[in-house]
């Protein structure tokens, strides 16, 4: 049984500090996680948002490239072309839409995994004009003493992942958007196989196709090619909406071992186990028929945006995986399984 | 001044015979283009339907990689669901979008660049799950003697471009899906740049972005990042709506000069003009205010898809460029332009 820790949700809004005291925090979730100097680490998103002072003009903040400073464009209230109603994204007609927050990236860190200290500054916040309205969901690829971070990175210009590495979480080495708009949930495998590194990514499409999980291979990380279906969304289940990699893959006796995200159509998003196969990450051995993880308990059902379970990220602890996962984008939160039940699901 | 052709246009539908005997041809469009043994070869794209007997009943051709042939749906006239105002595209509101025509790609070769010799039978169809609904708009790259050929591919997946290398254009080697969805209007810069190779894109976001321009870089041809905007969509001018590559870019003392597309919300497309830099090409020099070539001619104004040029290659020829391009969906035209034209509309 997937056991959710007495203590969740672990990290909570009231934890964090606004980055600046004219901003709100709507939530902190979606944390990548590693291991780093024997402590266990998370890199949370933050979601903020201005400070609301008049109710008919609302503010969307954006980060301006130029001036390298968050500014704050006000929309009215009353403007029809604009829709408010998705708590997350204001839909525009005929132009541009907006994101309703700002997120950046904190670092947290813990002796025990579940009590962390949030640091009080930004980590990783818009600096250019592909994060412009924000940065989202880091996952954590640790190879030998470098640590990858990707996120995505959210701008007028679309939704593109960005790779950034580092030994210390510090500083940091650019290596570019590896993938072009829109893409987003993307996980780097661990190691190479084969000679290529391997990622999974979650492609948007405008016309034809569905919000599926795909698979590329790259020679040096920077570079990302033989893009292919890994698997797809499926009429009538759980995930029949859109799917994408949620933790990054590791390697069991049995293939690689993917914790991904789905929801339905009416987003309702849940987490599914898939295994892959180990010299040829692209085909799917097994698919969980049930979530590993749905939305029940109340922080899972309502939030800033409620009926979601979401990771980016997991810690295996002997045979037990603990996966650290946003709740209602509002909060972050402990499940721990043991992998055993993993295989029970999956059937193999 | 631009120079249509007078024997313009110089390949229509009459020109081409169908695939299969129960296929009539919509268009023929599109080419690009290179020399090859002394020849102007065009690689044209064919866009052809199924022959409708019943008009209550939309024949939908896709190609079935299971069982590799192309296969027909039908679609109920009547149902509701489905919009079929778009001569182009069958919309589906709550399911999968169609295309209401196949395209492949064909031979053709000439002497004098204006008569054509089109060949009889398909040289690049559908062939796998990510062409199942055509293979449109091919690139030639020549570098050496090998020939680069890139074009769009669509799918129930979305439209990835993919790649394919040959020597002869009679066997080609398979470089995979060098572009995740949607991605389409590539092309690959005939040489390395500072030690990378570099190809301008147009990804297709569904949240933030415009259909902008975009350029990234390879060490390979097969793996592609550094993902950058080049070029935006121009608010209240003619290329407002979208803009692409059109045809490969090739270098002047001035630096790169790509003839690339744009198109009104309206979906009225023109030819622009575009100088990047020569070693590096993400920074655009100078900007067409102008078309370079737009839809005044009948065969441009009306067609299967009226009030479009576009085209996917040009041949330089001494200081004049031999324009292809297609006009309304429907036939291949030739226009030549002297290259200080260009340079006048530029400015440089």
């Amino acid at each position: 049984m997937v056991a959710r820790h007495s203590q969740n949700p672990i990290i909570t809004i009231s934890d964090i500090k606004p980055s600046r005291p004219d901003f709100e925090i709507l939530g902190v979730f979606n944390a990548g996680t590693a291991t780093y100097k024997g402590k266990r680490i998370l890199l949370v998103r933050v979601a903020e948002k201005p400070v609301q002072s008049d109710p008919q003009k609302v503010p969307v903040p954006i980060f301006n490239p130029i001036r390298k400073k968050t500014e704050i464009l006000f929309l009215d209230q009353n403007d029809s072309s604009y829709n408010f109603s998705d708590p997350r994204v204001i839909h525009c007609k005929q132009g541009q839409n907006y994101l309703t927050s700002i997120s950046h990236i904190r670092y947290a860190e813990s002796e025990d995994g579940i009590h962390f200290r949030v640091a009080d500054e930004p980590l990783i916040a818009a600096f250019d004009e592909y994060t412009a309205f924000g940065v989202e969901d880091a996952r954590i690829t640790q190879m030998g003493d470098d640590y990858y971070v990707n996120f995505s990175a959210a701008s007028e210009y679309g939704i593109v992942t960005r790779l950034l590495r580092t030994k210390d979480f510090a500083s940091f080495q650019d290596l570019g958007n590896i993938f072009h708009p829109d893409n987003k949930d993307v996980t780097i495998f661990p190691e190479k196989i084969n000679g290529l590194y391997y990622a999974l990514h979650r492609p948007s499409t405008s016309e034809y196709g569905a919000p599926n999980l795909w698979i590329a291979d790259s020679p040096d990380l920077v570079h990302w090619g033989n893009n292919r279906v890994a698997a797809t969304v499926r009429p009538n289940q759980w995930d029949n909406g859109r799917i994408g990699a949620s933790c990054v893959p590791f390697l069991t006796e049995k293939g690689w071992l993917e914790i991904y995200h789905g929801a339905t159509k009416e987003n309702r998003y849940c987490l599914g186990a898939m295994l892959l196969k180990a010299d040829e990450p692209w085909k799917v051995l097994a698919r969980s028929e049930r979530p590993v993880l749905e939305p029940e308990m109340p922080y899972e059902l309502n939030g800033f945006f409620g009926n979601v379970v979401f990771s980016c990220g997991l810690l295996a602890n002997g045979r037990q995986l603990d996966i650290y996962y946003g709740a209602s984008d509002d909060s972050v939160c402990l499940a721990s399984v043991p992998v055993q039940e993993i295989w029970d699901l999956l059937g193999v």
